[in-house]
């Protein structure tokens, strides 16, 4: 995999470029890196460093032209000015970049068996509704009922009781509770696993949806032939005392978007789960009446790393 | 210069990382990098997939954290939402960072003895008042009187009739009239060569003056220790048929700006310009009556490259 290494990332253009020339290109970004040699936030200095060897390399590499660096320009402010309180463009942006997920892996390093983490997105509240275990957080949106379940446990297998676990998902036209014109709070809500780990919730069956693609963000993935749709999945993030906080989602086995690749690049394969289907009538696991509608469960077992909550 | 490859941008951390981790790293930018194959533009292509190597490459050599993430999304949403038609909040955030010097480098590469180009700036606008030559593009503003006088010549030395040159700079109180509160046209102006390629203008003797800073990049200057400010200089856009056209500045000899360091790396040598001071009562060249006002005098012989304009 030596081609992602970013020294062998010029293309031919980029490697004619004759010695005085070179030199000239190589001298400014020097001036540049020395501009932050005043610094005293070593860890500053090396960020904005590192921003400039790269960012440099970049323009270097492609030979970016003029024109080009004007369209970057309005590709960054159309970005600025549709993010807004609910619309945030730049983590769009990170997350079709894969810039998310890198920066998730980077600070995720597989522990053992612990549960992967995936991307986080903007879609997640503070101060979801509280449920009992058992409750349901679909909250009047649309989908079928999904009966989740599992146990939070550590490394070595030990139950972790009273784990906060947030779940938040959308609804199966795609949108979030956040998306909808109204102030409504649904699809979203945290429990704590029991005295033995365990939890179970009612929610619905995810469904892909795309990314918000009336901003640049969309323009720029159907410039390049790109789908905005995300594969199916639940978020959940659960903290408990001295263990690491997991930011994840589930996948559902079966989605062809799976296949055709999630848009932000989300998916990990342990975090694919089959979610079985229940016809209608089937009795559920709490005996709640579900009528005539079919319903699915899964079940997701989260382990969680040693480390700070 | 060797430190400057992107490929050698890897700090110890980055370079601790183990075999496992260091998979899946670069199968993730794999994944990103496969998700651009689609593109049929090979240049957008291209483009997308040398940001994204060098994306990830920096967010890897720097282990960035996932606050120093957040910090990056709200940087980009604070630059967004102080960009207007007025403040370019972006532009500036290329300049402090060389990448606006660099592509300028990389499209303008140096032909023989032709005027070297530096940044353009955001503060050119359309249309700028024609002068005649020995007019006077103060239009009111504050400062020194400066008489400017040259010739346009083409690489061999060909004099270049009916060149225009549009000219623009800041009031010695260190704003551009687009930054006055009233819609005033000052310090700006256009004017042609004549038939034997010399041009002459009153304008004003440039002083040093900051950036915009009182917005992001402002905070991210005096979090590093850098000055905003910029060395004293006067804006020249020079186009002629057949010939490149030319943007770039001269500076002021002797300005102590130029020691301290330009805030968006824009001084080159060959642009530094001697200003001679003249005493009050001293003779203009055009017979004009400066009362007893002291003022200056400069010469810039422009050289245009083969191009297009």
């Amino acid at each position: 995999m030596n081609h992602i290494a970013a020294g062998k990332a010029g293309n031919a253009s980029g490697e004619s470029v004759g010695g005085q020339q070179r030199r000239v290109e190589e001298d400014l970004t020097a001036r540049v890196l020395a501009s932050f040699e005043t610094c005293t936030d070593p860890r500053l200095k090396q960020l904005m460093q590192s921003l400039t060897r790269h960012l440099h390399a970049f323009i270097r590499d492609v030979r970016l032209t003029e024109a080009e660096w004007e369209a970057a320009i309005g590709f960054l402010t159309a970005a600025g000015h549709i993010t807004d309180d609910k619309r945030q463009e730049f983590v769009l942006l990170s997350d079709v970049l894969g810039a998310s997920m890198q920066t998730i892996a980077v600070n995720n390093e597989a522990q053992g068996n612990a549960t992967e983490a995936t991307v986080f997105g903007p879609f997640f509240v503070e101060d979801a509704p509280a449920i009992p275990i058992g409750g349901d957080i679909a909250g009047g949106a649309a989908g079928q009922p999904c009966w989740f379940e599992g146990t939070v446990t550590d490394a070595a297998g030990t139950p972790v009781p009273n784990a906060r676990i947030e779940i938040w998902e959308a609804d199966e036209g795609g949108f979030y509770d956040v998306q909808y014109a109204d102030a409504r709070i649904a699809g979203r809500g945290h429990l704590h696993s029991d005295a033995q780990g365990n939890y179970a919730f009612w929610g619905l069956t995810p469904t892909p949806y795309p990314i918000p693609h009336d901003g640049p963000v969309g323009k720029m993935l159907e410039s390049v032939g790109r789908s905005p749709v995300r594969a199916a999945h639940l978020h959940f993030m659960v903290t408990a005392p001295g263990l690491r906080t997991l930011v994840t989602h589930i996948f559902v086995e079966g989605d062809p978007q799976l296949e055709i690749g999630d848009s932000v690049f989300g998916v990990k394969e342990s975090l694919i789960k089959g979610f079985t289907e229940q016809p209608a009538g089937t009795p559920a696991p709490d005996g709640r009446d579900l009528g005539t509608a079919a319903w699915a469960r899964t079940r997701f077992d989260i382990v969680l790393a040693p480390g700070e909550a």
